[in-house]
């Protein structure tokens, strides 16, 4: 076949399996927002034929033939179809290597285990919920062997989130933050929490600051909507249409304020990525830790910045006169940053938060190699959040049966939240280089550092792995240090 | 093939048909609620693409087959089979009988005819829609001598939207309605809009009355929720997922209120279809008058009627304290059934809405039989609104170019409002000889009403045509009478 006409052939599988995800993400995102509660079980027959639509869609004899055919004139490809044609033949290969029994099995296990952890966490109740780890476990283990035996599996699931990640580049950036951070922390005796932190902020006040800052941040609002779930997320079905929601408590204004940041700045990397990439396999961001560098970098290193706090103290203050009456910069900026301990991974703050990743890292790292069984999971969380941040669990709800990820088999996946504020202080001590963040953080004026990430990094999309990108992106590998120093500042500062 | 099996692939069509529905339905009630201005462009790539599959699910030499043999086997089907296959065999031919070209490039100047009117009617300027709608309606008349060459194009136009209706039956309906009521309405003097009628009514109490009015319909809210858009609409994605959604005006609490009423109807329709037909080609509604019929039972029989009014006098004296304040029973009831002839469709009362249908039925029937052209149309239309309504037509804004039904090729669409309403009252005039209506809307218990349309209309779906299930369910063909003495009634009574 003439090459011009593979590159349509793979255009169009494109545009087909991204109609099938536009879809389904609809469906999806209705459901979170505004579908009516009984009705999950009719979108769950929809889905599931979508679903088989896309999987059919890409795993057949001649999207085999056609990548393949690609590949094996790899050389007169330019960069990008090049590097489309490899994502989707290691998708392939993944869904390939999987026995299509073993998949569905693994499907309806998933779901079942999540329904329990559901009900466990409702109750505390582990033992009602650890048989069904110990299946999505065992599965996650073999599936694992099965798209790499030649890796320990523990190996093989965190490079399915971030490609190239290894457990020795983690085990360096968690044991460089635990030797600096948890001798500040142990010596660390936290301020009590201002009152104006938890006065009441009618929401329909929350929600003309949630347009206000969707106006700064710069997102494109014709191109973007914001709608209100339970926990807050981004989704984007294309540069062209991204969601993000967030939640409003009336005694918390910070919680949502911040939700809109973070999810800002992961709807600017969507709206971030080249036009010409639209609709194709580098139509995402590069890696889940690299989608998270860009919303931890718009939530921590711009929305707690002493410079953008003050420029937003006297909004606030408009939109909120009672609550912040009298509230200083200084006290706005200070509670902006508190740090404490806690029990609770999302309601973390900016410092204590990697030591909460680090006790999942630490315990999904044993369990996938055997070195701990589901059995005495509880038992070594509360030991390690003992050790890590210093506080006892009261129960499992808030302890081992916070988090739904493990139940959902997604191990590997704690890991990428740390390594977006790694990668996004990193990011931020490369753009210094270029542009004076801070007078800029003073005015407001978040334009040139949306850019500087927008052509470092929006704009490529998938195009590099993640290291590539950062390394293009910064002139230095990988560097947890700038991370640490930034924590280090945050700590002392508060 | 073994007819089980034949049975089995049956049921595998309406499945794949009915999730392809389900997912351009979401994108459409998404893109109409909460959907970014600027995604419109994406999310038409997706639905085409989906319209596509939908098309080629049903529209391939397999289906054909399948359908004919169980067609051929007709007297072993039972009645829901035999007409899940013919309805989806007259939906077969009717796709095939036009050429995919003149499918595709419809499709592209009903897009086209659609921004046009659009224009057009911002500005007021026919010249503008003309030479598209010309263009319309050439396909549409074409469109109807492939369906069916040996009748009339009208008559087939109008059966595609009301099984079984013909020009002679609507001659005779609209003709009854006009020696009636003409003259009556004549004579009306409509007395001055009383002030309470747009008197500041906040939104978020109309909220609160919506929410007590699905309650008080009996919607299963776990089933059916409430959305906000310009223009109120009922959307079924099954019995188990069904959007309704109103529009808020702080100076028309009533025009809310209606409207979730009429959406209620149809939704209420939606949720009373037999379970055993979900997902099939039963699920849906007999007809589009058959719908309307039950939209408008709710809005106006129901909604409308004295002993209904009074029961809600109470809470939405309760509602709205400020407006409502020394607003008598009678005073409100007068208020809702207030009568004046006025220009526009969708906000005329009930009484001379079906003359707003009239004008467009005359036009259409002259348009397609080619004794109008549409360059001469504005002029026919203001000469029928003076005629039939008395009123002056001051812009084509608010005169031909207020729907927009033409300019999507809808013509024959018109006449089911006026049915609708019409199939409303001989509903209600057979409902009377089982139930005390009167007491059951004095006492506000509208259980054994929905319960009577549900099992006489409700729960059959699209098992009979429209004509035979308004036999079926009233004993008697339609008769016209029980809408003219209705509409006599209400002109009496304001």
């Amino acid at each position: 076949m003439e090459l011009t006409a593979m590159k349509e052939q793979l255009t169009q599988l494109e545009r087909e399996l991204h109609a099938y995800g536009h879809a389904m993400g609809c469906l999806s995102f209705d459901a979170a927002t505004v579908a009516p509660s009984g009705s999950s079980e009719a979108r769950g027959l929809t889905l599931s034929f979508l679903s088989e639509k896309h999987y059919a869609a890409l795993v057949n004899p001649q999207v085999r033939e056609l990548l393949d055919g690609l590949w094996s004139r790899r050389d007169e490809l330019d960069a990008a179809t090049l590097r489309r044609t490899q994502l989707l033949r290691e998708d392939l290969d993944e869904l390939t290597r999987i026995p299509v029994e073993e998949y569905a099995a693994y499907a309806r296990i998933t779901n079942e285990s999540s329904e329990r952890w559901r009900a466990a966490k409702a109750t505390g109740d582990y033992a009602v919920f650890e048989p069904l780890l110990a299946q999505v476990l065992d599965y996650s283990r073999r599936f694992a062997g099965y798209r790499d035996a030649t890796r320990p599996a523990y190996d093989v699931m965190l490079d399915s989130y971030e490609k190239g990640m290894d457990s020795a580049t983690l085990d360096a950036l968690f044991s460089m933050l635990r030797s600096h951070l948890t001798p500040l922390l142990a010596s660390h005796s936290p301020s009590e929490p201002p009152a104006f932190l938890s006065a009441c902020c009618p929401v329909e006040s929350q929600r003309a600051l949630s347009a206000y800052l969707m106006q700064v941040l710069g997102l494109d609002g014709s191109r973007c909507a914001l709608a209100e779930t339970e926990h807050p997320f981004t989704q984007g079905f294309s540069k062209y249409d991204v969601r993000i929601t967030t939640h409003y408590y009336e005694n918390a204004f910070l919680s949502s304020m911040y939700s809109v940041i973070h999810e800002g700045g992961h709807a600017l990397y969507e709206q971030g990525i080249a036009d010409e990439y639209q609709y194709t396999a580098l139509a995402d961001g590069a890696s889940m830790g690299m989608h998270e560098s860009q919303s931890r970098f718009y939530e921590n290193l711009v929305g707690r910045s002493a410079g953008f706090l003050r420029f937003l103290a006297p909004t606030l203050r408009k939109l909120f006169p009672e609550a912040l009456d009298g509230v200083s910069d200084d006290a706005l900026l200070r509670a902006a940053n508190r740090v404490e301990p806690s029990l609770v991974r999302t309601e973390a703050d900016e410092v204590t938060y990697p030591l909460h990743i680090m006790v999942r890292y630490d315990l999904e790292k044993q369990l996938v190699a055997g070195t701990l069984s589901t059995k005495d999971l509880p038992e070594a969380w509360n030991a390690l959040y003992k050790e890590y941040l210093g506080v006892d669990v009261p129960n499992h709800t808030v302890g081992v049966l916070q988090d739904m990820h493990w139940s959902e088999g997604m191990f590997g996946y704690f890991p990428t939240y740390a390594l977006g504020s790694a990668y996004a202080s990193q990011f931020m001590h490369a753009m210094r280089r270029d542009l004076d963040v801070d007078a800029l953080l003073a005015r407001g004026e978040l334009a040139p550092i949306t850019q500087w990430l927008g052509s470092h990094v929006h704009r490529y999309g998938k195009l590099y792995p993640p290291a590539v990108l950062l390394e293009r992106a910064t002139g230095e590998a990988f560097q947890p240090r700038y991370y640490v120093e930034h924590l280090q500042a945050v700590l002392k500062g508060c």
